[in-house]
Protein backbone atom coordinates (compact mmCIF):
# COMPACT_ATOMS: atom_id res chain seq x y z
CA UNK A 1 0.00 0.00 0.00
CA UNK A 2 1.45 2.99 -1.24
CA UNK A 3 -0.31 6.57 -0.01
CA UNK A 4 1.32 9.69 -1.07
CA UNK A 5 0.15 13.76 -0.41
CA UNK A 6 1.00 16.54 -2.67
CA UNK A 7 0.30 19.52 -0.85
CA UNK A 8 1.75 22.70 0.31
CA UNK A 9 2.42 24.59 3.52
CA UNK A 10 0.61 23.02 6.58
CA UNK A 11 -2.13 25.94 6.27
CA UNK A 12 -5.40 25.92 4.62
CA UNK A 13 -5.99 22.85 2.38
CA UNK A 14 -2.90 21.22 3.11
CA UNK A 15 -3.29 21.47 6.48
CA UNK A 16 -6.74 20.35 6.49
CA UNK A 17 -5.83 17.14 4.56
CA UNK A 18 -2.13 16.49 6.66
CA UNK A 19 -4.01 16.32 10.43
CA UNK A 20 -6.45 13.09 9.18
CA UNK A 21 -3.35 11.67 7.83
CA UNK A 22 -1.76 12.42 11.27
CA UNK A 23 -4.75 11.64 13.70
CA UNK A 24 -5.12 8.03 11.88
CA UNK A 25 -0.69 7.55 12.03
CA UNK A 26 -1.14 6.32 8.17
CA UNK A 27 2.51 5.64 6.83
CA UNK A 28 2.48 8.14 3.86
CA UNK A 29 4.79 10.25 1.39
CA UNK A 30 4.59 13.80 1.49
CA UNK A 31 5.43 15.41 -2.13
CA UNK A 32 5.95 19.23 -1.62
CA UNK A 33 4.47 21.34 -3.99
CA UNK A 34 6.12 24.95 -4.21
CA UNK A 35 3.43 27.22 -5.00
CA UNK A 36 5.60 29.99 -4.92
CA UNK A 37 6.87 28.54 -8.53
CA UNK A 38 3.17 27.94 -9.33
CA UNK A 39 4.27 24.00 -9.41
CA UNK A 40 0.67 23.22 -9.49
CA UNK A 41 0.04 24.69 -12.62
CA UNK A 42 2.87 22.30 -14.15
CA UNK A 43 2.12 19.65 -16.55
CA UNK A 44 3.22 16.70 -14.57
CA UNK A 45 0.93 18.14 -11.54
CA UNK A 46 -2.32 18.87 -13.91
CA UNK A 47 -1.58 14.81 -15.20
CA UNK A 48 -2.74 14.07 -11.59
CA UNK A 49 -5.49 17.08 -10.62
CA UNK A 50 -6.22 18.51 -13.80
CA UNK A 51 -7.73 21.61 -12.10
CA UNK A 52 -4.13 22.85 -10.43
CA UNK A 53 -5.09 22.82 -6.69
CA UNK A 54 -3.43 20.72 -3.84
CA UNK A 55 -3.76 18.72 -1.84
CA UNK A 56 -3.95 15.59 -3.90
CA UNK A 57 -4.00 12.12 -2.56
CA UNK A 58 -2.51 9.61 -4.52
CA UNK A 59 -3.45 5.83 -2.72
CA UNK A 60 -1.90 3.10 -5.21
CA UNK A 61 -2.67 5.04 -7.93
CA UNK A 62 -6.36 6.06 -7.01
CA UNK A 63 -6.18 9.70 -7.31
CA UNK A 64 -8.79 11.92 -5.18
CA UNK A 65 -8.81 15.30 -4.69
CA UNK A 66 -10.80 18.55 -3.03
CA UNK A 67 -10.33 17.61 0.49
CA UNK A 68 -13.98 17.25 1.78
CA UNK A 69 -13.76 14.13 -1.03
CA UNK A 70 -10.01 13.22 0.26
CA UNK A 71 -10.97 13.44 4.22
CA UNK A 72 -14.22 11.08 4.15
CA UNK A 73 -11.98 8.77 1.57
CA UNK A 74 -9.25 8.14 4.22
CA UNK A 75 -12.50 7.36 6.41
CA UNK A 76 -13.83 4.62 4.25
CA UNK A 77 -10.70 3.39 3.09
CA UNK A 78 -8.56 3.20 6.65
CA UNK A 79 -11.59 2.38 9.05
CA UNK A 80 -9.66 0.68 11.48
CA UNK A 81 -6.94 3.89 11.56
CA UNK A 82 -8.73 6.35 14.44
CA UNK A 83 -11.90 7.33 12.91
CA UNK A 84 -12.56 11.02 12.62
CA UNK A 85 -16.09 10.46 11.64
CA UNK A 86 -19.10 9.39 13.73
CA UNK A 87 -19.59 6.37 11.91
CA UNK A 88 -23.40 6.96 12.96
CA UNK A 89 -26.23 8.58 11.04
CA UNK A 90 -27.02 11.86 13.28
CA UNK A 91 -23.33 12.36 13.91
CA UNK A 92 -22.61 11.67 9.93
CA UNK A 93 -25.20 14.44 9.25
CA UNK A 94 -24.43 17.05 11.84
CA UNK A 95 -20.26 16.56 10.78
CA UNK A 96 -21.30 17.05 7.21
CA UNK A 97 -23.25 20.19 7.49
CA UNK A 98 -20.46 21.86 9.15
CA UNK A 99 -17.78 20.39 6.39
CA UNK A 100 -20.72 22.14 4.03
CA UNK A 101 -20.82 25.47 5.78
CA UNK A 102 -16.89 25.86 6.17
CA UNK A 103 -16.26 24.61 2.55
CA UNK A 104 -19.11 27.07 1.64
CA UNK A 105 -19.48 30.06 3.89
CA UNK A 106 -15.73 30.25 5.58
CA UNK A 107 -13.31 28.81 3.17
CA UNK A 108 -12.85 31.48 0.48
CA UNK A 109 -13.51 34.23 2.58
CA UNK A 110 -10.64 33.67 4.87
CA UNK A 111 -9.00 32.74 1.57
CA UNK A 112 -9.70 36.43 0.04
CA UNK A 113 -7.90 38.59 2.83
CA UNK A 114 -4.97 35.87 2.55
CA UNK A 115 -4.32 36.76 -0.71
CA UNK A 116 -4.97 40.31 -0.21
CA UNK A 117 -2.31 40.00 2.54
CA UNK A 118 -0.02 37.64 0.61
CA UNK A 119 -0.80 36.50 -2.98
CA UNK A 120 -1.14 40.46 -4.12
CA UNK A 121 2.18 40.75 -2.72
CA UNK A 122 4.04 38.11 -4.51
CA UNK A 123 1.81 38.74 -7.35
CA UNK A 124 2.22 42.65 -8.03
CA UNK A 125 6.18 41.10 -7.46
CA UNK A 126 6.11 39.87 -11.06
CA UNK A 127 6.14 41.35 -14.60
CA UNK A 128 3.62 41.90 -15.97
CA UNK A 129 4.17 40.05 -19.19
CA UNK A 130 5.28 36.72 -16.77
CA UNK A 131 2.33 37.36 -14.81
CA UNK A 132 -0.06 36.98 -18.15
CA UNK A 133 2.34 33.93 -18.83
CA UNK A 134 1.85 32.69 -15.42
CA UNK A 135 -2.08 33.36 -15.40
CA UNK A 136 -2.21 31.71 -18.72
CA UNK A 137 -1.30 28.04 -17.21
CA UNK A 138 -3.34 28.51 -15.07
CA UNK A 139 -6.43 25.59 -15.52
CA UNK A 140 -9.42 26.75 -13.14
CA UNK A 141 -11.50 30.27 -14.93
CA UNK A 142 -12.15 30.89 -11.17
CA UNK A 143 -8.18 30.72 -10.10
CA UNK A 144 -6.93 33.04 -13.11
CA UNK A 145 -9.38 35.38 -11.86
CA UNK A 146 -8.50 35.64 -8.06
CA UNK A 147 -4.95 35.99 -9.15
CA UNK A 148 -5.86 39.12 -11.48
CA UNK A 149 -8.16 40.23 -8.94
CA UNK A 150 -4.93 39.78 -6.01
CA UNK A 151 -2.80 41.66 -8.37
CA UNK A 152 -5.21 44.80 -9.04
CA UNK A 153 -6.58 45.12 -5.51
CA UNK A 154 -9.75 43.12 -4.33
CA UNK A 155 -12.91 45.88 -3.53
CA UNK A 156 -13.49 46.97 -0.49
CA UNK A 157 -16.47 45.91 -1.14
CA UNK A 158 -15.10 42.28 -1.19
CA UNK A 159 -13.44 42.43 1.47
CA UNK A 160 -16.01 43.96 4.19
CA UNK A 161 -18.37 41.30 2.90
CA UNK A 162 -15.32 38.93 3.54
CA UNK A 163 -15.12 39.84 7.07
CA UNK A 164 -18.83 39.98 7.74
CA UNK A 165 -18.98 36.15 6.48
CA UNK A 166 -16.22 35.33 9.44
CA UNK A 167 -17.83 37.29 12.20
CA UNK A 168 -20.91 35.20 11.13
CA UNK A 169 -19.04 32.08 11.26
CA UNK A 170 -17.52 32.82 14.73
CA UNK A 171 -20.73 33.69 16.15
CA UNK A 172 -22.47 30.68 14.74
CA UNK A 173 -19.32 27.89 15.95
CA UNK A 174 -19.61 29.92 19.37
CA UNK A 175 -23.02 29.30 19.92
CA UNK A 176 -22.80 25.62 18.92
CA UNK A 177 -19.71 25.28 21.10
CA UNK A 178 -22.23 26.38 23.99
CA UNK A 179 -24.17 23.17 23.77
CA UNK A 180 -21.45 20.92 22.83
CA UNK A 181 -17.74 20.41 23.14
CA UNK A 182 -16.99 19.68 19.39
CA UNK A 183 -18.74 20.62 16.43
CA UNK A 184 -20.90 18.34 15.24
CA UNK A 185 -21.65 16.75 18.73
CA UNK A 186 -19.36 15.22 22.09
CA UNK A 187 -16.24 13.78 19.78
CA UNK A 188 -13.82 15.81 17.38
CA UNK A 189 -14.48 15.02 13.99
CA UNK A 190 -13.33 15.75 10.55
CA UNK A 191 -15.49 18.86 10.66
CA UNK A 192 -13.28 20.55 13.55
CA UNK A 193 -10.32 19.79 11.56
CA UNK A 194 -11.75 21.32 7.90
CA UNK A 195 -12.78 24.67 10.59
CA UNK A 196 -9.00 24.83 12.61
CA UNK A 197 -7.55 24.59 9.19
CA UNK A 198 -9.40 27.08 7.55
CA UNK A 199 -9.61 29.63 10.78
CA UNK A 200 -8.97 28.37 13.80
CA UNK A 201 -5.71 28.07 13.82
CA UNK A 202 -5.19 31.69 12.30
CA UNK A 203 -7.73 33.79 14.15
CA UNK A 204 -6.28 35.36 16.49
CA UNK A 205 -3.26 36.11 13.96
CA UNK A 206 -5.28 37.00 11.11
CA UNK A 207 -8.31 38.76 12.72
CA UNK A 208 -7.65 40.06 16.11
CA UNK A 209 -10.20 41.95 16.07
CA UNK A 210 -12.85 39.27 15.88
CA UNK A 211 -11.11 36.56 17.68
CA UNK A 212 -11.51 38.18 21.17
CA UNK A 213 -11.62 36.58 24.42
CA UNK A 214 -15.06 39.06 24.78
CA UNK A 215 -16.56 37.93 21.69
CA UNK A 216 -15.89 34.07 21.24
CA UNK A 217 -14.21 32.19 24.60
CA UNK A 218 -15.58 29.01 23.42
CA UNK A 219 -14.17 29.44 20.13
CA UNK A 220 -10.60 30.22 21.68
CA UNK A 221 -11.11 27.25 23.98
CA UNK A 222 -11.88 24.95 21.50
CA UNK A 223 -8.57 26.53 18.61
CA UNK A 224 -6.01 25.78 21.45
CA UNK A 225 -7.85 22.15 22.37
CA UNK A 226 -7.57 21.39 18.90
CA UNK A 227 -4.04 22.72 18.50
CA UNK A 228 -2.72 20.91 21.40
CA UNK A 229 -3.36 17.34 19.85
CA UNK A 230 -0.51 15.59 19.12
CA UNK A 231 -1.02 15.07 14.83
CA UNK A 232 -1.93 18.60 15.12
CA UNK A 233 1.15 19.90 16.20
CA UNK A 234 2.71 16.85 14.13
CA UNK A 235 0.91 18.80 10.71
CA UNK A 236 1.44 21.98 11.88
CA UNK A 237 5.28 21.00 12.28
CA UNK A 238 5.90 20.37 8.59
CA UNK A 239 8.08 22.38 6.98
CA UNK A 240 7.03 26.09 5.94
CA UNK A 241 9.04 27.27 3.11
CA UNK A 242 6.77 30.37 2.83
CA UNK A 243 9.04 33.21 1.57
CA UNK A 244 9.82 34.94 5.22
CA UNK A 245 9.18 38.25 4.04
CA UNK A 246 5.62 37.41 3.01
CA UNK A 247 4.52 36.03 6.63
CA UNK A 248 4.30 39.55 7.43
CA UNK A 249 1.28 39.39 5.18
CA UNK A 250 -0.31 36.40 7.20
CA UNK A 251 -0.42 37.90 10.45
CA UNK A 252 2.96 36.05 12.04
CA UNK A 253 5.03 38.61 12.03
CA UNK A 254 1.79 40.95 12.83
CA UNK B 1 -40.42 5.45 12.64
CA UNK B 2 -41.83 9.02 11.15
CA UNK B 3 -40.15 10.11 8.39
CA UNK B 4 -41.33 13.50 6.75
CA UNK B 5 -40.21 16.05 4.51
CA UNK B 6 -41.18 19.88 4.06
CA UNK B 7 -40.56 20.43 0.45
CA UNK B 8 -41.96 22.72 -2.26
CA UNK B 9 -42.19 21.99 -6.20
CA UNK B 10 -41.00 19.42 -7.75
CA UNK B 11 -37.95 20.85 -8.79
CA UNK B 12 -34.11 21.87 -7.97
CA UNK B 13 -33.58 21.24 -4.33
CA UNK B 14 -36.78 19.98 -3.03
CA UNK B 15 -36.70 17.10 -6.09
CA UNK B 16 -33.22 16.83 -5.14
CA UNK B 17 -34.51 14.92 -1.79
CA UNK B 18 -37.49 13.81 -2.92
CA UNK B 19 -35.77 11.35 -6.00
CA UNK B 20 -34.04 8.93 -3.36
CA UNK B 21 -37.06 8.59 -0.51
CA UNK B 22 -38.65 7.35 -3.52
CA UNK B 23 -36.29 5.26 -4.87
CA UNK B 24 -35.85 3.82 -1.31
CA UNK B 25 -39.33 3.35 -1.56
CA UNK B 26 -39.15 4.92 1.78
CA UNK B 27 -43.18 5.59 3.30
CA UNK B 28 -43.14 9.47 4.51
CA UNK B 29 -45.35 12.34 5.00
CA UNK B 30 -45.26 15.23 2.52
CA UNK B 31 -45.59 18.59 3.93
CA UNK B 32 -45.44 21.25 1.18
CA UNK B 33 -44.64 24.79 2.24
CA UNK B 34 -45.96 27.29 -0.18
CA UNK B 35 -42.66 29.16 -1.74
CA UNK B 36 -45.45 31.89 -3.33
CA UNK B 37 -46.66 32.42 0.44
CA UNK B 38 -43.36 33.05 1.96
CA UNK B 39 -44.20 30.04 4.44
CA UNK B 40 -40.34 28.92 4.67
CA UNK B 41 -39.58 32.43 6.66
CA UNK B 42 -42.68 32.06 9.14
CA UNK B 43 -41.79 31.04 12.66
CA UNK B 44 -43.55 27.83 12.66
CA UNK B 45 -40.94 26.89 9.54
CA UNK B 46 -37.88 28.83 11.01
CA UNK B 47 -38.48 26.81 14.60
CA UNK B 48 -37.33 24.04 12.41
CA UNK B 49 -34.75 25.09 10.29
CA UNK B 50 -33.31 28.72 11.35
CA UNK B 51 -32.10 29.29 7.23
CA UNK B 52 -35.26 29.43 6.30
CA UNK B 53 -34.89 27.14 3.49
CA UNK B 54 -36.93 23.96 2.36
CA UNK B 55 -36.29 21.19 1.91
CA UNK B 56 -36.31 19.81 5.57
CA UNK B 57 -36.13 16.30 6.49
CA UNK B 58 -37.48 15.14 10.12
CA UNK B 59 -36.65 11.75 11.19
CA UNK B 60 -38.20 10.95 14.35
CA UNK B 61 -38.08 14.56 15.41
CA UNK B 62 -34.32 14.42 14.45
CA UNK B 63 -33.57 17.52 11.68
CA UNK B 64 -31.61 17.49 8.63
CA UNK B 65 -30.94 20.36 6.47
CA UNK B 66 -29.53 20.73 2.97
CA UNK B 67 -30.31 18.12 0.56
CA UNK B 68 -26.70 16.70 0.16
CA UNK B 69 -26.25 16.19 3.79
CA UNK B 70 -30.08 14.46 3.72
CA UNK B 71 -29.55 12.74 1.24
CA UNK B 72 -26.06 10.93 2.78
CA UNK B 73 -28.34 10.78 5.62
CA UNK B 74 -30.81 8.45 4.00
CA UNK B 75 -27.85 6.47 3.07
CA UNK B 76 -26.71 6.09 6.78
CA UNK B 77 -30.15 5.75 8.29
CA UNK B 78 -31.38 3.22 5.58
CA UNK B 79 -29.22 0.79 4.40
CA UNK B 80 -31.15 -1.94 3.60
CA UNK B 81 -33.33 -0.05 1.72
CA UNK B 82 -32.49 0.32 -2.20
CA UNK B 83 -28.83 1.88 -1.74
CA UNK B 84 -28.10 5.04 -4.10
CA UNK B 85 -24.55 5.65 -2.60
CA UNK B 86 -21.61 2.64 -3.63
CA UNK B 87 -20.68 2.17 -0.28
CA UNK B 88 -16.95 1.32 -1.35
CA UNK B 89 -14.19 4.26 -0.62
CA UNK B 90 -13.73 4.28 -4.69
CA UNK B 91 -17.18 4.69 -5.34
CA UNK B 92 -17.75 6.98 -2.49
CA UNK B 93 -15.41 9.37 -3.41
CA UNK B 94 -16.57 10.08 -6.95
CA UNK B 95 -20.17 10.24 -6.10
CA UNK B 96 -18.86 13.00 -3.41
CA UNK B 97 -16.24 14.65 -5.92
CA UNK B 98 -19.80 15.31 -7.96
CA UNK B 99 -21.66 16.55 -5.32
CA UNK B 100 -19.30 18.97 -4.38
CA UNK B 101 -18.95 20.23 -8.23
CA UNK B 102 -23.13 20.36 -8.57
CA UNK B 103 -22.98 22.03 -4.98
CA UNK B 104 -20.79 24.81 -5.76
CA UNK B 105 -20.51 24.98 -9.32
CA UNK B 106 -24.30 24.46 -10.92
CA UNK B 107 -26.84 24.50 -8.33
CA UNK B 108 -26.21 28.79 -7.70
CA UNK B 109 -25.75 29.47 -11.34
CA UNK B 110 -29.28 27.32 -12.62
CA UNK B 111 -30.67 29.01 -9.73
CA UNK B 112 -29.55 32.18 -10.90
CA UNK B 113 -31.10 32.24 -14.40
CA UNK B 114 -34.64 30.78 -12.53
CA UNK B 115 -34.72 33.39 -10.05
CA UNK B 116 -34.03 35.98 -12.87
CA UNK B 117 -36.78 34.43 -15.30
CA UNK B 118 -39.37 33.71 -12.17
CA UNK B 119 -38.58 35.38 -9.02
CA UNK B 120 -37.73 38.68 -10.41
CA UNK B 121 -41.55 39.03 -11.67
CA UNK B 122 -42.67 37.77 -8.07
CA UNK B 123 -40.76 40.49 -6.66
CA UNK B 124 -41.48 43.09 -8.76
CA UNK B 125 -45.27 42.20 -8.66
CA UNK B 126 -45.33 42.73 -4.59
CA UNK B 127 -45.72 46.31 -3.40
CA UNK B 128 -42.23 48.31 -2.32
CA UNK B 129 -43.49 48.08 2.00
CA UNK B 130 -44.60 44.43 1.65
CA UNK B 131 -41.57 43.74 -0.26
CA UNK B 132 -39.18 44.71 2.31
CA UNK B 133 -41.65 43.44 5.54
CA UNK B 134 -41.08 40.15 3.59
CA UNK B 135 -37.01 40.37 3.08
CA UNK B 136 -36.98 41.56 6.55
CA UNK B 137 -38.48 38.29 7.54
CA UNK B 138 -35.61 36.39 5.43
CA UNK B 139 -32.98 34.62 7.88
CA UNK B 140 -29.77 34.48 5.82
CA UNK B 141 -28.25 37.66 4.37
CA UNK B 142 -27.99 35.92 1.51
CA UNK B 143 -31.15 34.80 0.72
CA UNK B 144 -32.00 38.87 1.34
CA UNK B 145 -29.81 39.84 -0.98
CA UNK B 146 -31.09 37.55 -3.73
CA UNK B 147 -34.75 39.01 -3.45
CA UNK B 148 -33.39 42.58 -3.48
CA UNK B 149 -31.28 41.82 -6.83
CA UNK B 150 -34.40 39.72 -8.27
CA UNK B 151 -36.43 42.62 -7.89
CA UNK B 152 -33.96 45.14 -9.02
CA UNK B 153 -32.46 42.90 -11.79
CA UNK B 154 -29.32 40.53 -12.08
CA UNK B 155 -26.29 42.32 -13.89
CA UNK B 156 -25.81 41.72 -17.24
CA UNK B 157 -22.32 39.77 -16.21
CA UNK B 158 -23.79 37.67 -13.73
CA UNK B 159 -26.20 36.32 -15.86
CA UNK B 160 -23.39 35.84 -18.52
CA UNK B 161 -21.20 34.45 -15.83
CA UNK B 162 -23.65 31.64 -14.73
CA UNK B 163 -24.81 30.87 -18.38
CA UNK B 164 -20.46 30.24 -18.91
CA UNK B 165 -20.86 27.85 -15.61
CA UNK B 166 -23.78 25.80 -16.91
CA UNK B 167 -21.79 25.46 -20.81
CA UNK B 168 -18.43 24.49 -18.45
CA UNK B 169 -20.76 22.07 -16.30
CA UNK B 170 -22.48 20.34 -19.43
CA UNK B 171 -19.21 20.04 -21.40
CA UNK B 172 -17.51 18.12 -18.18
CA UNK B 173 -20.39 15.71 -17.71
CA UNK B 174 -20.65 15.32 -21.50
CA UNK B 175 -16.59 14.05 -21.07
CA UNK B 176 -17.32 12.07 -18.06
CA UNK B 177 -20.23 10.18 -20.04
CA UNK B 178 -17.80 9.30 -22.52
CA UNK B 179 -16.08 7.26 -20.16
CA UNK B 180 -18.58 5.94 -17.48
CA UNK B 181 -22.29 5.04 -17.98
CA UNK B 182 -23.35 7.03 -14.39
CA UNK B 183 -21.38 10.13 -13.16
CA UNK B 184 -19.69 8.40 -10.35
CA UNK B 185 -19.14 4.90 -12.08
CA UNK B 186 -21.06 2.27 -13.23
CA UNK B 187 -23.82 3.34 -11.13
CA UNK B 188 -26.71 5.38 -10.76
CA UNK B 189 -26.13 7.69 -7.67
CA UNK B 190 -26.85 10.74 -5.66
CA UNK B 191 -24.69 12.37 -7.84
CA UNK B 192 -26.73 11.81 -10.80
CA UNK B 193 -29.70 12.78 -8.88
CA UNK B 194 -28.07 15.75 -7.69
CA UNK B 195 -27.59 16.69 -11.30
CA UNK B 196 -30.61 15.63 -12.83
CA UNK B 197 -32.58 17.52 -10.18
CA UNK B 198 -30.11 21.33 -10.67
CA UNK B 199 -29.67 20.86 -14.27
CA UNK B 200 -30.86 17.71 -16.38
CA UNK B 201 -34.69 17.67 -15.67
CA UNK B 202 -34.88 21.50 -16.77
CA UNK B 203 -31.75 21.85 -19.51
CA UNK B 204 -33.42 21.73 -22.63
CA UNK B 205 -36.33 23.88 -21.89
CA UNK B 206 -33.92 26.48 -19.70
CA UNK B 207 -30.92 26.82 -21.72
CA UNK B 208 -32.18 25.21 -25.46
CA UNK B 209 -29.15 26.68 -26.97
CA UNK B 210 -26.66 24.85 -24.25
CA UNK B 211 -28.84 21.62 -24.02
CA UNK B 212 -28.34 20.79 -28.16
CA UNK B 213 -27.42 16.68 -29.76
CA UNK B 214 -24.45 17.98 -31.49
CA UNK B 215 -22.82 19.30 -28.37
CA UNK B 216 -24.05 16.85 -25.54
CA UNK B 217 -25.57 13.47 -26.70
CA UNK B 218 -24.75 11.62 -23.73
CA UNK B 219 -25.66 14.25 -21.57
CA UNK B 220 -28.88 14.46 -23.02
CA UNK B 221 -29.23 10.69 -23.31
CA UNK B 222 -28.34 10.43 -19.43
CA UNK B 223 -30.93 13.11 -18.69
CA UNK B 224 -33.48 10.65 -20.35
CA UNK B 225 -32.08 7.62 -18.66
CA UNK B 226 -32.90 9.30 -15.46
CA UNK B 227 -36.20 10.51 -16.08
CA UNK B 228 -37.18 7.55 -16.95
CA UNK B 229 -36.82 5.89 -13.64
CA UNK B 230 -40.01 5.04 -11.86
CA UNK B 231 -39.02 6.67 -8.71
CA UNK B 232 -37.47 9.97 -10.59
CA UNK B 233 -41.11 9.86 -12.22
CA UNK B 234 -43.15 9.34 -8.86
CA UNK B 235 -40.58 12.25 -7.61
CA UNK B 236 -41.72 14.63 -10.64
CA UNK B 237 -45.16 14.00 -10.36
CA UNK B 238 -45.49 15.54 -7.16
CA UNK B 239 -48.21 18.16 -6.88
CA UNK B 240 -46.57 21.61 -8.96
CA UNK B 241 -48.55 24.47 -7.46
CA UNK B 242 -46.10 27.02 -9.65
CA UNK B 243 -47.99 30.26 -10.32
CA UNK B 244 -49.50 28.84 -14.03
CA UNK B 245 -48.59 32.65 -15.34
CA UNK B 246 -44.95 31.79 -13.96
CA UNK B 247 -44.56 28.74 -15.96
CA UNK B 248 -43.54 30.42 -19.08
CA UNK B 249 -40.84 31.96 -17.29
CA UNK B 250 -39.58 28.21 -15.78
CA UNK B 251 -39.63 27.60 -19.86
CA UNK B 252 -42.36 25.06 -19.01
CA UNK B 253 -44.14 27.14 -21.71
CA UNK B 254 -41.39 28.75 -24.06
Amino acid sequence: MTLKLYHAEPAANSLKSLIPLKEKALDFESVYVDLHKFEQHEAWFTALNPEGQVPVLDHDGFIVTHTTVINEYLEDAFPYAPPLRPNEPKGNARMRFWNKFVDEHVMNYVSMHGWHRMVGVLARGIESGEFEKMVARIPLHEQREKWRTARSGFSEADLANATRKIEVAVDKVEEQLGRTNWLAGEIYTLADINLFAHLGFALARMFPEIGTRERCPRFLDWVERVRARPAVQAALNMPDHTNPALRTFTGHAR
